[in-house]
C-alpha cells in the first residue's frame, strides 16, 4: 500500500492498456490560453510530439521538445517514465489531429476543432464518438483495465465551455501556474452567446454541447468509454477529464469509470477539480509524483504549479504503481527521460 | 473436430485478435494484374472499402462494392461473416494507403508503393517494419493469438518479385480464375532488371528486396510478426502471405507462426502455394468455406476459382471455427452479408 496515492486502487489489472487521445483545436491557439508548446504556432505539433516522446523518447515531427512558456517540460516525460518502468503498453488515438506523429497511432477520424468563439467547434462529434465506441468495444475484449489520457493544447477552455453549457460551474485548471481564468471565461461567454446557449441550457443535449463548444478529444474519449463499458476505465487527467465525466453523466452512460490525476491539479486553488468529480459521484485517485525531488528545473517546477498534468501522466503513474513502481523510481526515471530524449538535429 | 479444416488447429485462443494490413501499390494498377476492384481506377479504394465492409457491413469511401471483373464479390464478405459469428475483434492497419477508410484504423505510416518496373517500390520499408514491430509488441501483451490478413490490389505480383529475388520460384496465385502469369513474370523480370537483381541475388538482403520489389503491406506484416514474436501468429492469406513467410525465413525471424488459407488457393494449379509453405517448413491450415452451397452467384463463383481468398478470409474462418462456428453458418452468413451490405446512395 502506497502513501503517495489516495485512495488505494483495489484492483490489479491483468492486461492494462494506456490510451491517449490527441487532438488539435483552434481554441488552443488563442494567445494566452495554453501552455502546451512555447508559442501558439507550435500547438498543432505538441500532441504528436508527446506521442513520439512516450513511444520512443524521441521528438521527430516537432522542431523542439514541448515546453511551456514557463519552462516546464511536457508531462509526457512522466508518462513515458511510468510506462517504461512498468512495461504497460500505450496506444495513441488521434481525433482531429493535424500533424500526425511518426509512431503507430489509431485514427478515429474528424477534423481539428474550430475556435468556439466563432464557429461550431466539432461538427462531426457524433461520428467521432461512434467510431471511437467501435474501437473501444474491440479493446474491451483484449484489456481488463484501460487508462485514457489526453494531449490537446487549449483543452481546458473547451472543457469549461461544455461544462457550463451542461450546468456545471466547471472552473478548470491551467497548464500555467497563473490560470488565465478571466480570458477563459470571456472565451466561454462569447462561445455560449454565439450558439444561443447559456449556463445549463444544453443539459439535455450533451452531444450538441460537444459539437458546438467542445474539442475533438472529448467525443473520442467518450466514445472509447462507451465501447469499453464492460471494462474498467480510468480517465487519466485533470479538469478536462473531469469534464468528460460530466458529459458521461449527462448522457446517462454506465460502466466502471473513475478518474486519476496528479496532486498538482487537486491543489490548484483556481480550479474546482474535486468539486466537479464529487458532483458526478465518481472515485478520484490522486497521485503525488514527488517531483520536488527532481534534479531538473523543467521537471521540478511541476511541484510549484507549472504544467501540473497532461498526457495521462497521473493515471500512467497510478497504473505503474500497481506493478510495484515506486515514487522515487518515477522521479528518477522522469529526469532520465528528459536527460536522454533525442531531439531533432 | 471439423472436417472442413485441415490439419486440426490444436490451440483455443483466449483473446484472439484479427489484424488486416491494407495498402496500395502502383504495381496493382498495371492493367490485367489484379481483380480487386472492377477497374484499375478503383484499386486505391478497395482496401479501405474492405475495412468498412468488415467493420460495419457498409461501403462508405468507395462508390461501389469491391467486385472482381469476373463478378466475384470481395472476400471481405467471408471475413465479416466469420468475425460477426464469432465476435472476434478486428483491427485494420494501414501502411502506404492512399484512401483511408471511414472506420478506426491503426496507421503504420509509409507512402503507397511504386510501380516495381520503374522505381524503388517501398523506400521506407525498414521504417514501416520498425513501426509495425512497435505496434506488434504492444498487441502481444493483450492478445494470445493474432491472425494477420491483407488487402492490397496487385499484391501477388510484388510477392512474386520479392520471392524470386530471394531465390524462391514463387508461383503466385491470382484473384482471377485465369492467372495472368505471363504478364506477372514479365513485370517481375523488368523489375529485377531495373534494380540490377536476378533470381536469388537478394537472398542476403531481404529488406532491400522488400524496398525494391515489394509493397507496403509486406514490411508492415513482417514488423507485426516481429513485435508479436512471443505470441501465436497465424498469417491469413494465400501466396502473398506465403511470401511473407519466405522473407521471415530469410531474416531468420523466430516465433510461433503458421499460415491459414482457403482451399481455393491450394487448388489453384497455376500457383505453388503449398510448395512455398513446405519450403519454409511452416504449418498450413486449409479451410473449405463451402461456398458452392451459396445462393448468391458473386459468392458461389469462389468455388469455381474466382477471387479465392483475401482480407484474411481463410484465417478469419479458421478463428471462427475455434469458437464453434460451422461451415454452414459461414456460407449462410456470407450470403447474408452480401444481401444486407449498405452501399453508397
Amino acid at each position: 500500500m502506497s502513501d503517495w496515492i489516495h485512495p488505494h486502487f483495489d484492483y490489479r489489472p491483468k492486461r492494462p492498456l494506456f490510451l491517449c487521445v490527441i487532438s488539435n483545436t483552434e481554441t488552443g491557439k488563442i494567445p494566452g490560453v495554453s501552455a502546451a508548446g512555447s508559442s501558439p504556432r507550435l500547438t498543432d505539433y505538441t500532441p504528436g510530439a508527446d506521442a513520439e516522446l512516450v513511444e520512443l523518447n524521441k521528438i521527430i515531427t516537432m522542431p523542439e521538445l514541448p515546453t511551456s512558456p514557463e519552462g516546464a517540460t511536457t508531462p509526457a516525460t512522466m508518462t513515458r517514465a511510468a510506462l517504461t518502468l512498468s512495461g504497460i503498453p500505450s496506444l495513441f488515438v488521434t481525433s482531429g489531429l493535424r500533424i500526425k506523429p511518426a509512431v503507430p497511432y489509431v485514427d478515429a477520424g474528424g477534423s481539428a476543432g474550430g475556435d468556439i468563439r466563432i464557429e461550431t467547434a466539432v461538427p462531426e462529434a457524433a461520428e467521432i464518438m461512434e467510431r471511437a465506441a467501435l474501437l473501444g468495444s474491440k479493446l474491451a475484449t483484449l484489456s481488463d483495465c484501460v487508462f485514457i489520457g489526453e494531449s490537446i493544447a487549449g483543452g481546458t477552455t473547451t472543457a469549461m465551455a461544455v461544462m457550463q453549457a451542461l450546468g456545471y460551474p466547471g472552473k478548470v485548471s491551467s497548464s500555467l501556474s497563473k490560470n488565465p481564468m478571466d480570458l477563459k471565461q470571456e472565451i466561454v461567454d462569447r462561445a455560449l452567446e454565439r450558439c444561443g446557449a447559456s449556463f445549463g441550457s444544453m443539459r439535455s443535449d450533451p452531444i450538441g454541447a460537444l459539437a458546438e463548444l467542445g474539442d475533438p478529444m472529448m467525443p473520442c474519449a467518450l466514445g472509447l468509454m462507451k465501447g469499453l463499458r464492460d471494462t474498467k476505465v480510468v480517465l487519466a487527467g485533470g479538469t478536462q477529464m473531469a469534464a468528460i465525466l460530466t458529459v458521461a453523466d449527462a448522457l446517462d452512460m454506465d460502466g466502471d469509470v473513475s478518474i486519476a490525476t496528479t496532486k498538482y491539479i487537486v491543489e490548484d486553488k483556481s480550479a474546482s477539480f474535486m468539486k466537479i468529480v464529487e458532483e458526478v459521484g465518481q472515485t478520484c485517485y490522486v497521485i503525488d509524483p514527488g517531483l520536488e525531488r527532481s534534479a531538473m528545473p523543467p521537471i521540478r517546477c511541476y511541484a510549484e504549479g507549472s504544467a501540473k498534468e497532461g498526457v495521462g501522466a497521473g493515471g500512467a503513474i497510478l497504473a505503474a504503481s500497481l506493478w510495484g513502481v515506486t515514487q522515487q523510481q518515477i522521479v528518477e526515471e522522469t529526469d532520465n527521460v528528459l536527460l536522454t530524449v533525442e531531439l531533432p538535429k
